[in-house]
């Protein structure tokens, strides 16, 4: 058998190891310099924190634990219990009260043992054909010697017995009904790192202190079907704040997001802003709320099926021709952030709640715009529409450099009402949201990663028998107590073995010790790259390793 | 409801995070200095990787994943075959051949179909006894008009249609049959940082230069019950080599030790080392190799209870007086390394595989003592036997410094055949892991966390409005690109609040910004712990926060 791993996982390889975390410790750096704190929370929480958190979907694409150890010793204690019944039962029903001497407690006691004593060794699991025939056993023993009275017994009980158990069984495992479902599963991996967030906010209410602006950046798993660029275990990387309704939250998140897209070398992100506010103005101005969707996807193909396209496609699915007109300007809604808001606040002039949406916008827009931004581009998008039915005021995507291919690296808005769900109310939310995976492959892709990103060694000293391996172990430790990344070959074997794995292993710097350099207290040093060698004292090496 | 996390597992504030991450970072810097290299695996892997390899105990505390959504899919398309065999079977089995009109594809279909509906509105889980009653319901629908022959067909089947359905549901959840059972649950959570290490030498073996030095930092999980310092779920943090046999690695790896608890303060804890081929040696001496782990438990209590209690309890345990004899110097087992050593080369002369044990351990503290540790102590322990059926050379164990009362913070050892059970044979891997849960604990009972180590601002600008907070916000971006840790209190709410919130944050600096400062460029920093404030400018500022 060739070992694998489940499908939708992946192995992080030394290499991919160092870019990941070279990501990651960006990000903690920003996050923090900007105020956000870091928490943790469990990798799996009680089913009841996630369900129904997420949607009929959602919940299917929830991973759930399978209760270990203490749920199958309930499941036996259950069916030793049900056992007994079932016999008492038995006799009641056929009338043989205290008839059989031997189906007293002492004989049920012993089978409970046969019975606990075999599904121990059987890994705990109980076969239910296996159990009704050890029953029958154990029964037609009972009754040795008063077979007459067996067929009796039989008679009346055989199919009667075993539908019981039967239904034992199904029940046991039948989830609906809840207080013997619970024992199958009471737990379930995280799903996201918003609802757990939540849950953290409202359990430790008393300990924080409001805003309360954290950041996390742990793994989350789904179901999903694996695909390329999805996986059932991924990173996400969010920073949240929770307990203010200021909009300088957004402002300072936009720089957020420039402040790390900037540091990673990734000039030119877009991040697009939009408001659901804006949206809900528009949606009145059409007279169909619910046409919404229908109507963002549209407008969202301009740029592919061009304006007669998208309004073809809107009449499609019953936006009328009045409502279009209404808002023609956004078929033409080009021009800086201001012009554009400018366009909006005209279009959107008889709705209350669309020119709440503009002067959120115009407030955002035009803090980060005096602010300056180092590297990313901000955009209006009035077709950004994520998370419709969660986010309740500012919506953010950020797309990668045009240079590159690819959707999302972020995304974030604001939801009015983060911890309800919990029991605390009137919490308004509002965060960003770093797509690790995407980021890696468009940093790998633009060749953004520095070369100084690795965990390799920068030099290895090679073996040459013990003697020389002790001179070399002095400088090594010396060495590394000053903070150089330097290993031993530990094995005396042949030098061009030795040789190959350092190249193998990217390493630059081969050291060699042999009579001469223990004699002179030197090292000779091999650059792996350019192939020069040259004799240097310690002092030297240290300079070249630091 | 109060939301509460799984028992056994733990949210992490932001100080715990930052503590946790002081003690990570240290990690990898030294394992990386060390010329370890770090791999992630995923959070769980394929069953049949996992289990069988820790043991009974170990595989009922391994934590099973349900399978999500394809499986639930599976088990309605199986039980809907059954259905249509359970009606078609019932007909046959009463003589009803074709009777029934109605009972034909176009029902059943109709049946399916409505049963269908149900499940997966009722999120996929179907309840067995809903099930019989709709079955028989529609059964019934079907006999309309033809009561009398409903009387007949039910006497003849009820109970065995029942019988029939329990049997479908007990067959599809019983884990005894594999060909159905393996829908249940495929995936496990990772139990130990070793065996995924195995697995991913083994499935990357040709990716892999070796030897392969490895570190890996990554959350495991247990099924066990909850104790005070024992969770489901805790990060093991392991440095492993795999493929050389040198004992260089043994050296190192006490350096490594020494290293990282040297750089962490915790000066002073004892590496206490032994070797499985001294046991045996030991095992051989006394004659009774079945009797070693009752022997050096005995031993071990020397402490406790004093030569003639132990002498005492091994005779109890079957080791007879002549063997204990043989043994004598153990009872006397004091002195420098060198010495010990000395004893045991007498002491197990007779034993190939204890001098062997002697030489190796000559070896690694020859030159551990010879290149020197910066604060740890190497000590030889022979009744340490962690692990015996696991290690077969050196075996480690780091005692805390004596000032705290805890029991080990790190172990590990050498075994010869790391990667076998997938089948790469010959592999010798030796490694240590780092026990952070306790490593923690004993740092901050010592208080031997930095200050530095926080998350915390250095300063936070409080909003007087928003004249105020543009220019504040100025500020702000200019020290964040500097990497200064500064935040925005972003409410104008009363400024005691605001206080108090810096206050309980523990955040060192408020920053004042009123009419006074802003037209001569300034700004008022107060220290919350000193209570000084003082006007600066905006490069005094820059110092400050620096």
């Amino acid at each position: 058998m060739k070992p694998s791993i489940p499908k939708g996982t992946r192995d992080f390889s030394p290499a991919e190891v160092a870019k990941r975390q070279y990501i990651i410790q960006k990000m903690r750096t920003h996050f923090e310099k900007f105020g956000f704190q870091p928490i943790e929370t469990p990798s799996f929480e009680n089913s009841e924190t996630l369900m129904g958190k997420y949607g009929e979907e959602g919940d299917r694409l929830i991973f759930k634990i399978l209760n270990s150890g203490d749920f199958l010793k309930e499941y036996n204690v259950f069916l030793l219990e049900e056992i007994k019944n079932a016999i008492f039962n038995l006799k009641e029903s056929i009338g043989l009260k205290g008839t059989f001497g031997q189906l007293d407690e002492n004989y049920i006691n012993l089978f409970k043992k046969n019975f606990a004593d075999r599904a121990k060794n059987k890994n705990s699991r109980i076969n239910s054909e296996e159990f009704v025939k050890d029953l029958w056993d154990f029964i037609y023993t009972s009754f040795l010697n008063k077979e007459d009275k067996f067929e009796e017994f039989k008679k009346a009980s055989e199919s009667k017995l075993k539908d019981y158990v039967m239904r034992i069984f199904a029940e046991f495992y039948n989830n609906d009904r809840k207080d013997i479902g619970r024992n199958v599963s009471e737990k379930a991996l995280r799903y996201d790192l918003t609802v757990p967030f939540a849950r953290y906010v409202v359990q430790h209410q008393n300990e924080i202190e409001f805003p309360f602006k954290r950041y996390q950046i742990q793994p989350v798993w789904r179901a999903d079907r694996p695909q390329k660029g999805r996986f059932r275990e991924f990173y996400q990387c969010d920073a949240d704040v929770v307990g203010s309704t200021s909009l300088w939250q957004e402002v300072e998140l936009v720089q957020l997001y420039d402040s790390v897209f900037t540091d990673l070398g990734l000039n030119g992100v877009t991040i697009k802003i939009n408001n659901r506010k804006i949206l809900s103005g528009i949606a009145e101005v059409i007279g169909a709320s619910d046409k919404l969707i229908d109507f963002t996807v549209a407008l969202d193909k301009l740029d592919k099926i061009g304006e007669d396209g998208v309004k073809k496609e809107m009449i499609e699915k019953g936006i009328s021709e009045t409502a279009i007109e209404k808002v023609q300007p956004l078929f033409n809604f080009t021009g800086s952030i201001t012009e554009k808001i400018e366009k909006l606040s005209v279009l959107l002039s008889e709705s209350i709640e669309g020119m709440k949406g503009v002067e959120e916008l115009q407030f955002i827009c035009d803090n980060v715009s005096n602010l300056g931004l180092s590297s990313a581009i901000l955009d209006l998008d009035v077709t950004l529409a994520r998370g419709l039915n969660y986010y309740t005021g500012a919506i953010f995507e950020v797309a990668p450099p045009k240079a590159v291919s690819m959707g999302s690296i972020g995304g974030g808005g604001r939801y009015d009402d983060l911890t309800g769900i919990f029991g605390l109310k009137n919490m308004s939310g509002v965060g960003i949201s770093f797509g690790l995976d995407r980021i890696y492959l468009v940093i790998e892709e633009l060749g953004l990663f520095p070369e100084t990103v690795t965990t390799t060694s920068k030099a290895i000293f090679l073996n040459f028998g013990q003697e020389e391996t002790k001179y070399s172990m002095k400088a090594i430790t010396e060495l590394r107590k000053l903070g150089a990344k330097v290993e031993l070959y530990p094995d005396n074997v042949k030098i061009a073995k030795q040789f190959q794995y350092a190249d193998k292993r990217g390493i630059q710097l081969a050291i060699i010790v042999g009579d001469d350099e223990m004699k002179n207290n030197q090292f000779s040093v091999k650059n792996l790259v350019s192939g020069e060698q040259q004799k240097v004292s310690f002092e030297e090496l240290k300079k070249m390793l630091q």
